[in-house]
């Protein structure tokens, strides 16, 4: 074992602990806490194993997984940006550079390489494999929201084309999944949880 | 879309919500709250994915990594077991078992399948994935324990044959990471924060 090898990669495991101190908008079921980042990520890694028959295209699981698993780590130093907080959305894409920027070359550089490459195959959204992951990354909040009768959106007094221009890119990665968001959204805008705007 | 077949599965993936609400003994760095199952399990593909050099044998990092994700869906019914808590562990094994009797059957009957041998894979420790993934279920809150100097251990305090009993599993998985692990525990027993019994 190469000893500083195994340090850099323990400094980043332990690093990346905090993320479990990064909330999101989102509740959990039964009108729980805000949920945390680490546990949106683990929800997302699992929904992409089973839902995976659903993409439109071929995935690597394991990529996309790992996928899942590692691309909130840059809100540790960015904190969370609201999907429709439209303010902080601005200066999103620089703070969140500047985390990964710190937060990856924690690690050995050949894996500081490889983890960067794939958040930021992530964030180009081009590969299969990001295409899924962004359908998770829509998915897991609604699935949790609808359960919730929709909480999160009436809390935020969202409008439908906010929710639609934000969700409609899950048609990217998976047809069928955009095709059951829809029905869900158009649910919510009937009974008036999310505005018809 | 077989609706009947996703409903299924989503269904699993709402149930699964829960294990954010399953809280563990051990607490997260910087002194923080005790930690949650999914967290845990988020922590470990991660460390899986990173540290899969260390691996005694070749193993397919995608089956350690959903390993990892759903090794814990059980304490949903089962509730935590401390590792140390003899008394708990002796009706361990059947509370697990009803339990993923329970939530796995909410899962497609393929899916159902799927799923529940790889938890079993996991509970019967034999395959280099099981393995790999019983050494991050030990390193993982060593880490975050050692972060917090020992104090989980001291809180319960624990002898180093119970401890030793459990994290010499680890060797199965990872020589090299086993011998991370002696050093700590051995640091911890000289300090006095882990009984030298």
């Amino acid at each position: 074992m190469d000893k500083k090898r195994f340090a850099q990669q323990m400094a980043f495991a332990l690093e990346i602990d905090k993320e479990k101190n990064i909330f999101r908008q989102t509740h959990l079921s039964n009108h729980g806490r805000n949920e945390n980042d680490a546990e949106h990520a683990w929800h997302m890694a699992i929904m992409a194993y089973l839902l995976k028959e659903y993409s439109n295209e071929q995935i690597d699981i394991a990529r996309v997984m790992i996928m899942c698993l590692i691309h909130d780590i840059v809100e540790i130093d960015a904190g969370d940006t609201y999907a429709y907080d439209e303010e902080a959305k601005k200066s999103q894409k620089e703070r969140e550079q500047k985390a990964a920027d710190r937060i990856f070359a924690l690690l050995p550089e050949d894996q500081t390489k490889e983890l960067r490459a794939i958040f930021e195959e992530f964030e180009a959204f081009e590969t299969p494999e990001a295409k899924f992951a962004h359908a998770m990354e829509n998915l897991q909040p609604l699935m949790l929201n609808d359960a919730n009768n929709g909480g999160d959106w009436k809390e935020h007094d969202v409008a439908i084309s906010s929710v639609m221009a934000r969700q409609i890119q899950t048609k990217k990665g998976s047809e069928e999944l955009f095709k059951y968001t829809k029905e869900r959204l158009e649910h919510y805008v009937k009974v008036g949880t999310i505005r018809n705007e």
